[in-house]
């Protein structure tokens, strides 16, 4: 059974569909965890910090609260971070469901490769910032790749 | 090898139990996404937004300044949006680990047709919005939903 | 076909390291969950909500009005729950790909525990507070069992 299962296993990873899901999905959930790594960088490099304790080793008392405020650069990349949250949860999801649904591994590459491609667009448009519509489109590119993901899913699996 | 594994996934996609996952799944990861779109709507409608970049179309200078403001119907939307994911995220996740965990058909129906009927009531109840406790008892509803499953999840899988 | 799917999900469900990513990936889905509860506790007790339509309870015009405020406990609770969700997400989709990459059982219970450990103490260290580094150590060791997880994942799947 332990080696039915290895077999089964290494069926699913020797997919190459499933395996380009994997590899793609890896490389966005790094990009929106990158998100962390840039607004403390800019919330120690602009001090600007929002919980107390945070600002402990900047000074005490007063000299400290000055350093408890929102600034621009922060906040703009939580932004960046939170529209990750909200458009590759999606992705991850329902190309989950795709990568099992059996496209076929040209068509699937595309939609992964179009998706990746766009959300790293989305955060230099959003960082930068680029002016609009660069932020909107790459915003829409990778929406409506998530969005051909699913139409696929549901008229794979849906229950009569 | 890519003949069994097409085989290994072709019983995936027969199995009732992940079909009608794949099915609620994608349909509550649509629903999360229509929030994006209903966000926009009410940022272009009132006039509300976030980015200085976002209002260069509408004047310059100061003219542009006075539309870097927040709306009651935007704020609306994106508590909509940040509560589906807090709760459609778990039911994806612990939703997945269910599905393999071999419910019965029925259960597993019921349980994600109250948990995807909850989260569209929840929708409306918050946009409209719906006197209390609406809003409130559709959300207890998918929470519960989730919980109970990911109660089987850790009967099922738990490692003693 | 039913019987070989009952037969495939047996083996999933009887793979250890599969059943150990189920146990700790409901585990810290269940503990996400928890900060709704603990968010919606400081609101009721602190009498300090966003929405109008939720302090209906409370009186009738302007004596309602004064509980639309924020309160520090609420958006702390707040913020520990949007940190869940930009590291616990990641741990998630990434933890299931590396479950099904094959790795040792050892060193994937170390992997599952010591995330879901770290985030247990950074909840602790956001709401008590603990002093800082307490909070942002348990957070750079979720992230790094996260990353470690994702390295795998890309060196086994990784199309060439």
């Amino acid at each position: 059974s332990s080696v039915e299962m290895a077999k089964a296993m290494a069926q699913l990873i020797d997919n190459e569909v499933f395996r380009a899901f994997a590899t793609y999905a890896a490389i966005v959930l790094l990009k929106m965890m990158l998100m962390s790594l840039i607004t403390a960088y800019f919330r120690i490099t602009r001090k600007a910090f929002v919980n107390p304790e945070d600002t402990a080793s900047l000074g005490k008392g007063e000299s400290a609260k000055k350093y408890l405020r929102t600034d621009p650069d922060v906040e703009r990349a939580r932004r960046g971070h939170l529209n990750d949250l909200e458009n590759i949860v999606p992705f991850v999801g329902i190309g989950l469901l795709y990568a099992l649904s059996g496209p076929e591994l040209s068509t699937a590459l595309l939609h992964f490769r179009i998706f990746t491609a766009a959300r790293i667009l989305h955060t230099f448009a959003y960082l930068i910032p680029l002016p609009q519509p660069g932020r909107g489109l790459s915003w829409a590119v990778g929406y409506s790749v998530t969005f051909s993901m699913a139409y696929r899913v549901l008229r794979t699996a849906w229950l009569l």
